[in-house]
């Protein structure tokens, strides 16, 4: 990490990028309120540390070494607000502002009819932003992949539904990217390309998706640790896109656990993460449940706990759904939900404790 | 479960009694507002439930298939509200009532002076019960293990301590048995008997614990499934005794967890519980995260997942503790974490929407 | 699954098809011995099974409820010898046959010297298929990607490199493919396309490189149930392509594990593998355990639990390799090894206990 | 660790142990071939290390800083052989020494005509030890617990049982001591304790069971790490007995692995046990798989990874046991198994390789 002097020119910027380069390492360069930070992608040990803090313009050259950097709150700290959240901003809504950001719709889409009917209930409940899967991982060859698993046109036809249901009822969309080959198809019809839980290590689609220039919404693979799921926001990071929304969804249960939950919904890693990074996070009660009736409970958790918005499936008839209907709630059910969670993330926002999970300093366990 | 008639008389009980007895079963009594309850413990395949749906005074014999049936929702609904929690009274405390209940101490007794100026501290933050550890359940035999380990004065004295620091500043006291050995003495000092998550497993204990007749708190082990909980919950159920309160402390963490927190708290578990058991369950933070800067957030965030209370390690200096420094709070720090989680138990308390996980019908995931 | 009388005609065997397409599935077609059996891909509640019951020339329609079909042992045993496992054929070696398979070579292949030596050592070790990596699926952004990874000159190279050691050694070439997009690259110049643990979920990925109707190495995922792994080789299944070779090479640690051994090798699921499919199935001892001590133990005991074949890394200079150093063995070590593991596959072999993990009937735990 | 002069006197030993005893620690006294050397049991921290290195007779003084320092290879170097295990010599049978030992036996003792039956039967498969369940820890209390938990008459005859059937086959017997009030009692009858995954973190149990001075089978809880497992055993060596043999039988599996095998087994962990202690291990494959099909290969595996023995359920009619009957083998199946495993055995014992586990230098993953 290289602290640029306040005083720094760009010819100044351009030359440090310039040397890092010819060390065959990327440059990552932010600017903070008051002055530039070059973060390093790459192996920082090819670099000969002492000769860079003599280059011009250059006040202070650290070493980072864990395996995340560029969204590490140390990194971040230049830039960002020490004690908040980066601020996302996707048509009229911020994730990581003052208000939680809520996140709802179909598990897929599965026609227009129910896309737009759903747009319509979960907009009148109070969400601010459209899910729908086109392309639905399934453990299953035998199972529904989703409507643009059939064929391009269907992609298309389906993706183009989306990007209607959002500007009408006036959300931004988010949809699931599950592979490489759609990556360019979905960037030209959603406002959030998200990365589900399996494909969290896959690190050509976060690269290919990075570019896009577009903000990601990564999903904590459910045997990810907390440095894995930073480690490879790291990934999105090195190609200059920080705009990332980290999401909790559950972890590999314990023995006999699944009888009763799906996975283990991790709310702890929540205010861990932000004494990490500054890259906001969210949770998805509904895959980290996969209960209906432990949704409304979980959710109101996660933001006590210090999420900054929910993923949440909603239908209008849950039991109808062809994917996840066990876990999907109504739209009156996503009202109270909402409601609640939007009190109790006013109340944490309140307190001053210093116990509570804003990034002061880190005491580890 | 053998559901008794509205009118049946007390010999027509004991004579069913009886006849449980004579097939080598026990039986569990139970009373409810209209009528008598009796549950088997033991085989249940060694009763010919046909002739005992004839025996006077009988209404009805229902198998219930799982290992824990004396707890279950299904067999308290004729004796507990069925959308509550069983009221436990210890002094003037009710844990499973309108309030949250706060359990807060030292991790370990290690002083008079030391309990006294903490058990004065957490009763002015506003906790209800008094904790503090006499004999230690430690990973290595080299640390210190309490008081209570170095003799028997020691232990009786710190034991005095605990009773007269809960009787001076008004506080029922808890405290954790950690062998058979010690019941005895332990349930002439305290008021509620906690199992360790260590010895969730040990029936014998369990069974010894349950026949003092006073209230029992049963953590969860790290590696125990729910279903494990509640079969254990039930050896203590079967001597006669259901004041159990039912405690999530953390399970295991998979991979590299443990590096951000000690155990992965199972928020979930809260209210997948209560769906299954009428028994009131409460969280542990401290040990739960190991991390001090984490409980303000996961206190809040287990009251909204619907604990009815918790367990926290408080302290007026944490870095001097003995024992789990690390975790421990101070009690400005336990005032402000009470604090919010009163108002976040009112909040959902009002709510009334049908996914809130009040003990309705069970929709599994 | 539909099975043909042994007197269908190639016209009946192409009206099923036409009519299982009409139901919008696909048709998987395998010749047994005395008949053809037709698989179906998809979702098997589209079909009426009634009305194809009597179309000409089916013998019988048995739905499997199963998320894996075409690879389990039930659809299998029409066309593999029930008591075996496929005999996948590369080159001059047979995966699956009499005599157990050795794959060894370089974690990365670094430079055409390091892979040309390696590989004249292990084939006079006495493996069978070389390994190198070329692109490198890896935690941190900052560390190295592979030779691959640099550009597609590099690529290229790296791939001719292996493609030639191999043809000097005799050995068919294995590496692992981690995008989509190096799939028809790799596929030019390899025998074996290998899906790493990470990947093992991308479906995506699975099915562009089925297509390429090359021998597949899925590696289980370290999160990844037995059922899971079998779904995910039922996507490649699906495209027509049965000469899958599995692999088992730990799954994630409980707690605090990871200090001992940085996975859990489960080589009780290599039996238990055994009785669900007929694929074959090998063990990495190398990722499995992390530690370099531990790789002789550990290939004798995948081998006693039913392995048929290893997964090795070995290099010249173990301290001196860029990637996963503390796990690779020297050529002398390997040699040992093998040697070990041939004579525990000869006395394995030998076995006729009816507890041998041979595929009879299965009694689940 | 305090190493003294070989010429040091039993005055000078006595006044070392009398000064550890003035701090308040307890001293732990091992002779070697050539000198003393004294383990501390307690906090290290309270002793001033460089006035005991001036005392007479002694030689050097050393911190070990884990949590298991008695078991330890470091401490144990001294008075063990580095390269092999501890003997544990119990009737005729050396566990740890040239052969592999087989603990067979019922899991639950029923009657005295089946356990009899059993007993002739193992023996004559080639069982060493003679092992039967009195007191069962079962996860129901309405589940049969063992002949043992009816009565204390009960108990003390079926423990007599045990006693006459090892006698008259010539093999020393094992049973569970499931709670501290039973230790008296057993150690009476049997010549092996054992204590149970679920009693493992039982530190009071553990310490009583040790002052019996008999050999202890501590088994690995099914969450236990590794360093868990020794500090355990410490407790055990603590009170001078150092003839432990450890047992690996199964770790929680994760998420859906429960269908396929009951835990996970994990036998990487008994050559890596192997390097941080000279006490012996042995594996279950019985509970570790809970699967009668696996047990001949999981058996197998263990010799090869390193296990010094096998514990086996066998009964001659397994599906009639009542407890555990889905894991027992028939006795002739026991023969083949302890057949194939000899010849394992000593093929492991005649390589040579580095790689192999006996006990060199550590290299840690």
């Amino acid at each position: 990490m290289i602290i640029m002097e306040t005083s720094a020119t760009p010819e100044q910027i351009a030359h440090v990028i310039e040397e890092i380069e010819r060390h065959e390492l990327r440059a990552d360069v932010s600017r903070g309120e008051f002055r530039s930070i070059i973060g390093l992608v790459g192996d920082e040990r090819k670099i000969p540390f002492d000769s860079f803090a003599i280059l011009p313009g250059v006040k202070e050259v650290m070493r980072v070494e864990r395996p995340y950097k560029l969204v590490s709150r140390e990194y971040g700290r230049f830039f960002e607000n020490p004690h908040k959240y980066r601020k996302i901003k996707v048509g009229n809504v911020t994730i990581g502002g003052s208000e939680p950001i809520f996140i709802a719709g179909p598990c897929a889409v599965e026609s227009k009819t129910q896309l737009f009917r759903i747009a319509k209930e979960v907009k009148k409940a109070g969400a601010h932003i459209l899910r729908g899967g086109i392309f639905k991982p399934r453990s299953s060859v035998h199972s529904f992949q989703g409507l643009g698993a059939i064929n391009r046109e269907r992609a298309e036809e389906s993706l183009n539904w989306l990007r209607q249901a959002g500007d009408m009822y006036e959300m931004p969309v988010i949809t699931e990217v599950r592979g490489e080959a759609h990556v360019d198809l979905m960037a030209d019809y959603v406002d959030i390309l998200q990365i589900g839980a399996r494909n969290m290590y896959d690190q050509d689609l976060l690269t290919k998706v990075a570019r896009k220039k577009k903000p990601v919404l990564l999903k904590r693979h459910f045997g990810a640790s907390i440095e894995e799921l930073l480690s490879f926001a790291e990934y999105i990071a090195a190609e200059g896109n920080k705009d990332i929304v980290l999401c909790e969804r559950g972890i590999l249960p314990l023995g006999k656990g699944r009888e009763y939950t799906r996975y283990t919904l991790d709310l702890a890693a929540i205010p861990a993460i932000q004494k990490e990074t500054y890259l906001p996070i969210i949770a998805d009660p509904s895959h980290g449940t996969g209960r209906r009736d432990l949704i409304f409970n979980m959710s109101c958790a996660a933001i006590a706990a210090g999420a900054v918005g929910l993923m949440i499936e909603a239908h209008y008839d849950p039991t109808e759904a062809l994917v996840d209907a066990k876990q999907a709630i109504t739209s009156d059910e996503l009202k109270e939900t909402i409601n609640a969670c939007q009190k109790i993330h006013k109340l944490m926002q309140s307190s001053t404790t210093k116990t509570k999970a804003t990034p002061d300093e880190k005491v580890k366990g």
